[in-house]
Parts: C-alpha cells; sequence; structure tokens
C-alpha cells in the first residue's frame, strides 16, 4: 500500500481541493470524511476512486472495504490537511459525483422537498437527513442553494444522499410538472394570512418548498404554489431556523397527524 | 468618543476573552455581535458595559444607544479580532452575564424545556430560539451542555435569551420538582418501545426533555420521566438532528395537533 506524508503530494493537493466546488467539477468525484459515511457508501455500491487513512484506521476498517478500492496510507498531517480540520477521524474515500439529469414530468408518486436559496451548508445537509427520515423521495436543491457535495453539507446528511434522490434543479420547471401531474406543491411562508400548517393533513405524494434564511420564499414560487404553510410563532422569536420549520412541516406531511 | 486601533489595547484583549468561558466568568459579561442582537438587549433592558462599532456602524446606530454607555468607536481589524471571524457586521456590546438562582419547587406553570449533555453549540442556540417561537417559558441546561454565552449559542438563540428564562441547573433536581408539583416530564428517546409523540396532545405545563447528539438522553433521566416519547423514522435516517427532533416535539406539545 503507498504511504503518503506530504501535504505537497500531488494526490493530497487534488483531494484537498475536493472541498471547493470547483475541484469537484474538474475532477467529478467528493469526499467522504469518517468511516460511518465511507460504510454508507459502501452498502450503497457507490464508485470509489480512493480509501485514504491513518494507519489506525486503515487496520480498523480496510476488511470492509471493497477489494480493488485504491487505498492509501495517510500520515495525520495530511488526514487533517484533507478533512480542513484539526482531529479528523482520519480516514476518508474519493467517491464518483453523482450527474444525474431527472425529468420532472415522469414523477407522479412520493414526497419531495424542494430547497430556495437555503445557503447555509449545515441547513441543507440537516434538511436533506430530516427528508430522508420522513421517508421523502427526494429533495431538488433549486438556485442559490448550497452545493450537496460540499464538506459542511456532507457531514449534515450523515449519509442520506445514499438512501434518496438528491437533484439540482430549476424549481419553477418542478413545480410546473407537479401541478401538470396534479401533485400538490406546499410553500412555507412566515405570514399569518397563509395557511396553519395543523390544516393540512397527510399526502403520499407531493412537494413542500422551504426558503432562504433570511428572505423566505421567493415571491414568484410562493405565487405558484397550490398553498402555502406557515407555523405559528407562540413567543417573541421573530422566526424558525429553516431546518427545524422544514422539519416539523415534513413530518406533518408524512405522518399526517 | 474613544478609538481604538490596536489588538493590543487592553480593553479589545478584554473583549477577545469573552469568547472563553473563563474569561465570562471572570469578567462576569458577555459579548454581542451585530445590531439584531444589540437592539434586542436594548429592548430587554440588558445591563450595558460597553458599545463598540466600527465608524460606520457607529453612525447608523449610536443615536438608538441608551444615554451612558460607553462607547468605542473599533477599526475593522479590532471589530474581526473581537468577533473571532473575518467579516462581522462591525458593532458589539458587553453586556452583564446573568447570574440567576432558581428554585424548580416554585414552578408551576408553563412549558419548560431540559438539555441533557447538548453539546453543539449550534444546536443549543437553535433549540433556546425554538422553545421561544413555541412559546415555552424557560429552557434548563443540564451537565456538560455548551455554555449558553458561548459566542456560537448566543448567535443561534437569535435574542431569544431576553424572551424566556435561560438557566444552568441539574435536571434531577428539576424532574424531581416538577414531579412533587404533578408536572409532567415528557424525556425522548430514538426507541420504538417509547410513545409515538402524536400519541401526546397540547400541554399547558410540564417538560421535555432532550438529550446528547451521540448518546441519547442520559438513562438515568430516562428513567425517572412520566414517560419517554418518540417519533417514528420513515426512511433510511439513523436519526434526527436533535435541534429538529426538539422543534417537532415542543411544537406537538405547545399547539397540541
Amino acid at each position: 500500500m503507498e504511504r503518503i506524508l506530504s501535504k505537497q503530494n500531488a494526490k493530497v493537493k487534488a483531494w484537498a481541493k475536493l472541498a471547493t466546488k470547483k475541484g469537484r467539477q474538474e475532477q467529478k468525484t467528493y469526499l467522504l470524511d469518517g468511516w460511518h459515511l465511507v460504510e454508507e457508501a459502501i452498502k450503497a455500491n457507490a464508485k470509489f476512486h480512493a480509501i485514504m487513512a491513518t494507519e489506525e484506521q486503515m487496520e480498523a476498517h480496510l476488511p470492509d472495504v471493497p477489494h480493488g478500492v485504491p487505498a492509501f496510507e495517510i500520515s495525520k498531517e495530511v488526514a487533517a490537511h484533507i478533512a480542513g480540520s484539526k482531529t479528523p477521524q482520519g480516514i476518508f474515500a474519493e467517491v464518483t459525483l453523482p450527474e444525474k439529469t431527472f425529468d420532472p414530468a415522469y414523477v407522479h408518486d412520493g414526497l419531495w422537498l424542494f430547497l430556495d436559496a437555503i445557503q447555509d451548508p449545515g441547513n441543507v445537509g440537516t434538511l436533506i437527513r430530516t427528508a430522508d427520515a420522513a421517508g421523502f423521495k427526494g429533495v431538488v436543491l433549486g438556485q442559490d442553494t448550497a452545493d450537496a457535495y460540499a464538506p459542511k453539507v456532507v457531514r449534515a446528511m450523515q449519509g442520506s444522499h445514499f438512501h434518496l434522490e438528491v437533484l439540482q434543479g430549476d424549481l419553477n420547471d418542478w413545480i410546473d410538472a407537479f401541478e401538470q401531474n396534479d401533485l400538490p406543491v406546499y410553500g412555507s411562508e412566515l405570514n399569518e394570512a397563509a395557511k396553519p400548517y395543523q390544516d393540512i393533513h397527510g399526502l403520499s405524494a407531493g412537494a413542500l418548498i422551504v426558503g432562504n434564511e433570511g428572505q423566505g420564499l421567493n415571491p414568484d414560487l410562493a405565487a405558484k404554489t397550490t398553498a402555502n404553510l406557515y407555523i405559528p410563532i407562540l413567543g417573541s422569536a421573530e422566526s424558525l431556523n429553516v431546518a427545524v420549520a422544514g422539519g416539523i412541516l415534513m413530518f406533518r406531511l408524512s405522518l399526517g397527524n
């Protein structure tokens, strides 16, 4: 097994570049940091380009890695450099970046979450993880939403991108296609003129849109929905965190009570 | 007005130390970063020790600052140093650290959130903000929970600590006192043997406990509750983010449907 001890190594430089969108698009791969994510990728039959681990992590996990995956033993310094953090677990995988095209005209079932300009990577990842937990079929990342394969998003998704569809798209097209297919699309608004979410019961198919952290849902999208929902604020907070609000609405739609 | 241009200035060093628990305990103050928080502190009649702002921010906001608060104009470099971030808004306040004692034996009403070993500052802050939005009366931070006045917690609370009680305490004492006063205490568990949360309806008084991100609720606390609730996981995610789970349960308890 090749041992890599220097941050100047060309492979290390390439892995570190996967922290940027440009790096991921050029190399058509992204990075998984930590055994939990690597294990989820193995279960999901992801296409591995490399596995990189410190001596200790390699000893613990090499037997579980699929045969034929190039494995590299790395120093703790190299691990910290790839992770962009001081104390990573010390095991990584480089896997193929999904390049899916998905025509919403063919969607006839399941619950879908649409993200409109969600900018915080932790929020994007947590919303995808929550959509998975709530039994949603997919998440569509609209314009100005953080990239699903950015390191902080991948960390917060905790592997959920292996369980449901995670797609990029123009939310206008998705809303139009859903309405064409008679599937309801609910927006969410911080607006007491909208529909209280408790008035909605379960759905087997349709979509929920959540909007930007500061600006809320784009008014052009809000104008196209079947209805817009709001969560009553009972205290003095001005708003809810978007991942919390999304979680409340998603579980309402999926459980129905 | 005193102008401070050097990071070596003794006041700047003291403000920067407020990022640490030791610094806050020694100086008995904490830091608010950004006009939104400073404004919430003004509305709440917080005790101000100082207000610090760049020239631009001072011009915009000085008229709204209470009379008699010592004001300091700071350079952008000093602002970044105090904030511990590259591009802060450029306005800060140093305010008195609350030192409340609160005997749970006297609690007879309202909904309360108990945090058991919630370690991530963003989660602690988001849970407090959500408790505020859900109309809760207070939040009690148990052992091993991130400090409420750490900068990342203050940022995520978005001023909610000015709207409800935020206390530290021994959760064992709080549970005992609530049960003594006939107030229900619900734990939350990732355990299908627990009670589905949809079986619970609204409460006007009582408590919800949420537990550590990785370990869940401490079993000794879980054993003392009135009942433990779980949120059904419908997809393949292993769990929910604790702030999302807390939000779903808090709105259920407060809205009742």
